[in-house]
C-alpha cells in the first residue's frame, strides 16, 4: 500500500468537490438568501485541503494497484460526504454534524434519505447543493461501475465490463477515461433534455434543475416537502417516470441507442428482465389501486407507475404516501427495493443482472438435481458466465442479506419497530431513500438515534460501492499483504 | 416412473397411519368423552384404503429409483395429512376440511401452527391425536433426513450422509433400515425419559405424553390454550427447554453419546455453531428482558431460554407472548426461525449446517477477492465439502427465499399485513408454528383466508421435505424422462 498515491488521488477529488461548490455559490448569489458565506468558506476549505493533499503527496505517474483502488474509492466517497456536509453545517441549515454528514452521504450516494422535515424554507443554495450532490454522485457511479470497478475486479461488476467488451458494445472506447467521457456525455445530454421537458411542464428552471439531478442520479431529494406530489401535472409526473426508468438503465445501452442502434435495448437480457418486471409490478399495484381503492384508470396507472419506477430504480421520489397502500402493494414495493435497477446505471440495489444470475443458478441446480451428470452453465444471452463471477454474485447477495440482518439488529436495538427499522436499512443499503413506517415517504430520518444515523450513513456507502469495495478494507488479509 | 411401486409403497404407509389411529382410539376409550366412533371409522377407512393400495399394486421386490422416491415421499406426507385429518372432521372437532387438513399437516410436518382457538374443551382422543401426529412425523423426519433423502441425493442432506459415513459415525449400521432402527431407538428412549421427567414435574401422564410428543418432534401443539404458560413450574419448563434443544440436535450424535462417546457433540462443527448461536440469542434476549422490562435474572433466563430454544428448534411452544417483547427480541426470534436446528434432527428451517456453509462461502469469496489465484475450499471440520453440495445448499437457500417471497405475496394479497403475512409464511416453511401479529403466539391461524390456509399447508410440506424433494415433482424435466 503506497499512502502517497492514495492521498494525492484523494486530494484531487476533494479539490474537485471544492470547485463544484462554486455552482451552489452562484445560485446563492443569484437568489441572495443568505448562504453565500457558508459556500465560500466551504469551497475555500475544501479546495485548500484538496490541493494540499494532491500536491503534497504528488509522486511519479504510476499505475494504481487494485488494492490501492479499493481504498481510494472508499476514501473518496467518505471524503465527499464529509466535505459536502460543510455547507449544511456552516449555513446553519443542518447544524448537527451527524445529521449533516447523513444528508451529504445520502446525496452523494444518490440515496435521497433525508433528516429534514421542513425543506421549503431552506435557502436556494442549500437546496441546490443537496440535489447537486446527487448529480455529482451519479456521475461518479457511472464512471465507477462501468469504468473503474470492473478493472478492480469488484463483484458482479465485471459483468458490466463483459457487457462493454462484448459484441454489442465493442465500439465503445476501450480505455477507462474514454469510456467515462462517453458515458458522461450521455448523462449530460439526458440531463439537459429532462430539464427542458420539466420547464415545458411548468416547473421553473431552479426546480427543474434540482429535480432532474435527483432523477438522473436516481437520488430522490426534492425541493418540496411533499416531493413530486407538489407538482400535480400529469406531464411533469410522466416525464419523471420516463427519466427515472432511463436512469435505471445501463448507460452503455443509451450510448448505442443514441448512435442509432435502438434495438440494443431489447437485445440485452438484463434490460428485458428490467422492463418486464417493472411492467409486472406496475400492473399489480395498479390493479390494487383500481379494485381496492377505487381509483380511475389513469390516476391508478400514474400513481402505480410513478411509485414502482421510483422505488425500483432506487430514486425515492413520491407522489403519494405508499405507506397507506394495501399490504400487497407495500410488500411488492419493499421487495423491488432489493432488486434495484440495471448494472451500469445510477440505480442502487442488488441489480437486475445479479438477480437474473441467482435465479438461473437455482433453475440449473433443479435441473442438475434430476440429471447430476449434465453440464449446465449460467448464461447471459448467448454468453457463458464464468463460475467465478456466479460465485461472487452469490456471495454479494448473501453479504447484502447479512448487512440487512445486522443493520436491522442495530435499528431494533435502538428501539425502532421491525418494519421501520428493517425498511430503513434496506432503503439505505439499496440507496432508495424512503422506507415504511416511521421512515416512510411522508416521514423522514430525523428522529433516528444518532448511532442509527451513523450506521445508516455507513450502509449507504457500503451499498453504493457494491459492498466488496469497502468491506474488503476491513478484512485482515487486506492490510497484511 | 412405475406407478405400481409408488402406489403400493404409499399404501403400506397409509395402512400404518390407520393402525396408528388405534392409539388415540384407546385414549378415547379410556376417557370415554365421545370421539370413539370418529377414530374407529377413520382407522377403518384408512386401513382399508392402505391395504387396498398396498396389496392391489403389490409387485416384485425391486429397488426404488430416486425419481420414484421423490414422488413416494411427497405423496406419503400428503396422504398422512389427508387421512390424519379424518378424525378431526368426523369427530366434529374441526368440521371444515381445509382447516382439518391444515391442522393435520401442521401435526405431521411437526410445525405446530393451529387453526383452533379453544383447545382445552376438545376430547382427549383428539388432543392426543394432534400431538401423536407430531411424534409420528418426527419419526418420519429422522428416517427421512438421515436414512432416505441422502440416498435420493436431496439437497444438503447428503451432508447428513457424509456425517454418517464419516469417521465420527462409521460404527453406525450402514444400511438404511438398520440406521432407521437405531435412531428410532434413540428417539423412543429420549421420549420415555422426558415423559418420566414431566410426570415428576407434576404433569399428569396424558399431558406429559402429549407435550413430550410435541417436544421431541419439535412440533408445538399443546393441550392447553396458553401452551406451556399453563405449567408455570420451573422444573417442567426447564425440562422442556433441554429436550427441545436435544430434539434440535442431530440424532446420530445422541446415538454416539449414548454409547459413551459424549465428546462427539463438541467434535461436530455444526453442534458447536448450534450451541453458541443458541446461547448468544438467549443472552441478548435475556439482557433485553432484564434491562428493558425489568425482569429478575432467573425469570428472564427462563423466558429467554424457553422462547429462544423453542423458536430456534422450530418447536413453537410458548410460555409468553413474545409478540409483546421489544422489537430487537422479536426480530432476533423471527431471524432464527430461518436458521432452525441441526441437519438430522426433527427441527425445520434452513438448518445450521447449511447456514454455516453459506457463511463460509461468503468468507472464502472475500479472501478470493484479494487473492484470485488462491485455492480455497469450503470445509466442515477437517473435511472438504464438494463444490456440488455447496452449490446445492446455495440454491436451497435461494429457493427458501423465493418461497418466502411468493408466500408473502399471497398472504398480503389476501389482506394480511406484511408482518403477520411474512412471519406466517416463515413460520410454516420453517415448520415453527407461531409467527407475529395476527398469527402470534397468543393468536392462531383460524382467521386466515381458506386460500391462505391451503398455501400455508403446502408450504409446511415443502419446508418439511427439504424443498427439493417436492418442488422437483413440479418440474417439467421430472415427468419427461
Amino acid at each position: 500500500m503506497r499512502a502517497g498515491i492514495v492521498l494525492s488521488t484523494l486530494g484531487y477529488l476533494v479539490f474537485f468537490i471544492g470547485v463544484s461548490m462554486f455552482v451552489p455559490l452562484a445560485v446563492s448569489l443569484i437568489y441572495d438568501d443568505g448562504d453565500v458565506p457558508a459556500f465560500a468558506v466551504s469551497a475555500a476549505v475544501t479546495i485548500v485541503v484538496g490541493l494540499g493533499l494532491g500536491l503534497g503527496f504528488r509522486g511519479k505517474k504510476t499505475e494504481i494497484k487494485a488494492r490501492e483502488g479499493y481504498l481510494i474509492v472508499s476514501a473518496s466517497w467518505t471524503a465527499m460526504a464529509l466535505f459536502g456536509a460543510l455547507p449544511f453545517v456552516l449555513s446553519g441549515a443542518i447544524p448537527d454534524p451527524v445529521d449533516a454528514v447523513f444528508e451529504s452521504m445520502s446525496g452523494f450516494t444518490t440515496t435521497g434519505a433525508s433528516i429534514l422535515s421542513e425543506i421549503e424554507s431552506l435557502p436556494h443554495g442549500i437546496l441546490f447543493w443537496r440535489s447537486f450532490t446527487h448529480w455529482i454522485g451519479g456521475m461518479g457511479i457511472i464512471v465507477l461501475t462501468v469504468a473503474i470497478l470492473p478493472f478492480l475486479g469488484v463483484g458482479g461488476m465485471s459483468l458490466a465490463k463483459a457487457e462493454l467488451s462484448g459484441p454489442v458494445t465493442d465500439k465503445l472506447a476501450p480505455r477507462m477515461i474514454e469510456t467515462a467521457r462517453i458515458l458522461w456525455g450521455v448523462y449530460v445530454l439526458l440531463t439537459a433534455v429532462e430539464v427542458v421537458l420539466l420547464c415545458v411542464g411548468g416547473m421553473n428552471l431552479f426546480e427543474s434543475l434540482c429535480h432532474t439531478f435527483g432523477t438522473m442520479a436516481t437520488g430522490g431529494f426534492s425541493t418540496r416537502n411533499t416531493s413530486i406530489a407538489a407538482f400535480p401535472g400529469r406531464f411533469v409526473q410522466y416525464v419523471i417516470v420516463v427519466f427515472m426508468f432511463i436512469a435505471g438503465t445501463n448507460f452503455t445501452l443509451h450510448f448505442h441507442a443514441l448512435r442509432g442502434r435502438v434495438t440494443t435495448y431489447w437485445k440485452s437480457p438484463e434490460f428485458r428482465f428490467y422492463l418486464v418486471s417493472t411492467l409486472a409490478v406496475i400492473a399489480i399495484v395498479m390493479a390494487d389501486l383500481v379494485f381496492v381503492r377505487g381509483d380511475g384508470v389513469e390516476a391508478a396507472f400514474r400513481s402505480s407507475s410513478f411509485q414502482t419506477v421510483s422505488i425500483l430504480t432506487t430514486t425515492g421520489y413520491a407522489t403519494e404516501d405508499f405507506g397507506l397502500w394495501t399490504p400487497l402493494s407495500q410488500f411488492l414495493l419493499v421487495s423491488i427495493m432489493v432488486m434495484g435497477g440495471m448494472a451500469g446505471s445510477t440505480a442502487g440495489g442488488v441489480k437486475v443482472m445479479r438477480l437474473q444470475l441467482l435465479l438461473q443458478h437455482v433453475r440449473l441446480e433443479m435441473k442438475r438435481f434430476l440429471h447430476p451428470a449434465a453440464v449446465l452453465r449460467v448464461r447471459m444471452g448467448d454468453k457463458v458466465v464464468p463460475e467465478s463471477i456466479v460465485s461472487m454474485v452469490i456471495s454479494f447477495f448473501l453479504l447484502y442479506a447479512i448487512l440487512v440482518f445486522l443493520g436491522t439488529v442495530v435499528m431494533t436495538l435502538l428501539g425502532m419497530d421491525m418494519v421501520s427499522g428493517g425498511t430503513a436499512v434496506v432503503a439505505c443499503v439499496s440507496n432508495v431513500g424512503p422506507g415504511l413506517g416511521t421512515v416512510g415517504p411522508a416521514a423522514n430520518f430525523g428522529h433516528v438515534h444518532p448511532v442509527g444515523k451513523v450506521a445508516l450513513t455507513f450502509l449507504m456507502l457500503v451499498g453504493r460501492l457494491e459492498i466488496y469495495t469497502i468491506l474488503v478494507i476491513f478484512s485482515r488479509g487486506y492490510w497484511r499483504a
